[in-house]
């Protein structure tokens, strides 16, 4: 264990390091296509290496086709961030190298699993009656949702969601063969409930925080007609469900406890590093009725429940230690804090948008997205982006709204600082004046 | 950074010292369901705790529930070893946090991918015409490759496999709404391929290395009636595939190149930390034709394929990096010194099993894993199994081979010992005696 102990400290003062310097990095890739294969051996290695030459390389060699995720300035999709426990913990997960297949084959996997999104459920204000499980991502979960759905109600083929919803909900429809309908938006990119038919339907899946615009869709008007109609209705917060763990947002989520099953990326605005998707229902056991098959060599003395029957995947890794370091490193007031200051930062460059001539704002701003763009031409707003990051000083993304280009910035990254946001204007005034 | 350069270095001893001494650890855990549940809070904290913390109830509240993978008497299901080298990638691949999405997401994620895996596919001699990904388990790789199955030929719904291939086939069947036919083995638990009836057939499973006794399904014939019939060819080598990093073995994979889409785990026997399947195909297009959906929102000015564009989801971890760390810091020799090791002390097992009255072999061995039993009734296996696995000393697991109860023994832990495996040996022919 000497040369672990030795390339250990290596590593995390490699990590402790680049997240030290990650601000200075172009937020960006600034490789081309090819490059970075360009640059790796065609063949692996006939003779072992030590571990320092995998460090080398990740600096000399990876590190210029990395897009920083980790930096203050990444304002892309959804921001995210790796916090350091989370981090940490992978470190102990892979150490323990725990396989979750039935509960025997790690008890503490999957308790501490079903304990800590128990705790999150608490932390957001859901109902104690959702049983949860984590997925790797939202995307799974959503395909996980809709095979439950199609299994409860055999003979509906059709799935509902906004022409905003995630493009899960196309993936997901197309490899369960169901009809994906596509229901108009009103004109702040909210599903329209009146234009729901739900006759040959088995699903809906509403948006709280759409990738778009982060609009809400309605839920209560939504829930209503499912209910009616004996339809499940599956809520997509993956980004926006973080911020119910702050009392003053709930209303922002109102009725959503009345969802069959509800999606939360820890991942995304929680500081839980990649992959960690949650995914709660209060018909677990349906879930199960769907996906459950334990063969012959699976048998166990025990008749405990195993999370490997309520999703897709047989083994799962020890995720559920890194959400636990996360709520228990920064607690329920350490989170509030983080989301909060998105929130404040958000409502402060929309007010900088809002004030300064040229700019417009194109959608309500609800979290801690801003969706704006210059006043102009699409061509133009598309310009500016890709000006924006190539300079590598910060990132940005994009979105198409009603029939608009739109620029997103989104806040997610714990790191992120006003003078962050501050330069990121800059660059965006400065950019625009060039053009 | 200072806290997270001290947690991390209490976060490396720790690892270290439980690697030093899990050994000593009852390998199944001795949990009763719930014990662990209990003994954690019924609700997150409201303020931050120290990471010390985490560390503390690492030990005092989750040990106890964790059945010990690393354990080198850990002999059920298919043993499997988080490696030194690719548990600190673990940490890399956190601190980067990546998320592999489109390529501009992360050019390093993407290209390594692609470059490892072709790294791998050399290892085990398959020709450079397969494009490899990762996915999370072969569960999602099965899966994969039967909706893209099902995607090339449409009207044919019936997936055809062994009574002997894994369960993910059955979960996979289930999700696409295709009919799985079991088709009946011979003595040694091979697919007989003259019954094979491929009219209605989208799809082949067949298995080199099976759950219940790594039998090696026919490929060749296989082979020859898949692509007599055009139906797509899914090699399962999920746990024996490892072994074709040996040259000697490569007359147990005869054929297999032939196969439209082949999964194997680095994260089974090939020293990668969960999780980590690797999923070739010789038709990428058919998977990029199957999954490909690029919203507008993800719309990019460069035309890179996206692996995103590979698989069910959007967003992946750079889990390319472990599989990397481990092939340079092994290398060819390293890797195959230690699937010989295993190979060796599997024989050596058998020979015990031979040598010993009472007991008897129940099916050829080819890989790691030694299928035996008690000579006798069922019952008293079945009892022999819980008694060896109660007492801590290892774990095993077992198999329905034909009509009869059988006993498994699966090497594939790097750490694992020629005494360990006399440890475990002793074990049981003392849990024999007594019963």
């Amino acid at each position: 264990m000497s040369s672990f102990r030795e390339d250990g400290a290596a590593a995390v003062e490699w990590v402790a390091s680049y997240l030290e310097r990650v601000s200075d990095l172009p937020v960006l890739s600034q490789a081309e296509p090819g490059d970075i294969r360009a640059t790796l051996p065609r063949s692996p290695p006939d003779e072992p290496e030590p571990f320092s030459s995998v460090l080398r390389d990740l600096d000399t060699v990876l590190l210029p086709g990395l897009t920083h995720w980790q930096s203050p300035r990444f304002f892309a999709y959804f921001a995210a961030t790796g916090s350091e426990p989370g981090v940490l913990a992978e470190l102990l997960i892979a150490g323990l190298n725990q396989v979750g297949i039935l509960w025997r084959t790690s008890p503490a996997l999957q308790e501490l699993e079903e304990v800590t999104l128990d705790w999150l459920a608490q932390l957001l204000g859901l109902p104690s009656e959702f049983h949860g499980h984590i997925e790797d991502t939202a995307s799974t979960g959503v395909l996980s949702a809709l095979a439950v759905a199609r299994a409860v109600r055999p003979g509906h083929r059709v799935v509902l969601c906004s022409e905003h919803a995630h493009s899960a909900a196309d993936k997901a429809a197309k490899l369960l063969e169901l009809e994906l309908r596509k229901v108009p938006v009103d004109d702040e990119f909210r599903l329209r409930p009146e234009l729901l038919e739900l006759d040959d339907a088995c699903a809906v899946i509403a948006t709280i925080g759409t990738t778009g615009a982060a609009a809400i869709d309605p839920i209560p008007e939504i829930a209503d007609a499912c209910e009616a109609a004996g339809v499940w209705l599956h809520v997509d917060a993956a980004y926006a469900g973080s911020a119910a763990v702050c009392p003053e947002l709930r209303p922002l989520f109102t009725d959503w406890e009345r969802a069959d099953s509800i999606g939360v990326n820890p991942h995304k605005w929680l500081g839980v590093p990649m992959d960690c998707s949650a995914l709660w229902s209060r018909r677990p056991d349906d879930f199960r009725r769907t996906f459950s098959l334990v063969p012959e060599f699976l048998q166990s003395p025990d008749d405990a429940v195993n999370l490997s029957e309520l999703s897709i995947p047989l083994g799962r890794r020890f995720r559920a230690l890194k959400l636990w370091a996360v709520l228990r490193c920064f607690g329920r007031t350490g989170l509030q804090e983080r989301i909060r200051e998105h929130m404040r930062l958000a409502s402060l460059f929309e007010g900088w948008v809002r004030d300064e001539p040229g700019w417009e704002i194109v959608a309500p701003r609800h979290f801690s997205l801003v969706c704006f763009r210059r006043e102009g031409a699409d061509e133009e707003n598309e310009r500016l982006l890709e000006k924006v990051n190539a300079s590598g000083e910060a990132f940005i993304s994009h979105a198409r709204l009603g029939d608009r280009y739109a620029l997103r910035l989104a806040i997610g990254n714990f790191r992120t600082s006003e003078d962050d946001l501050r330069l990121a204007w800059d660059v965006l005034n400065r950019e625009a004046a060039v053009l």
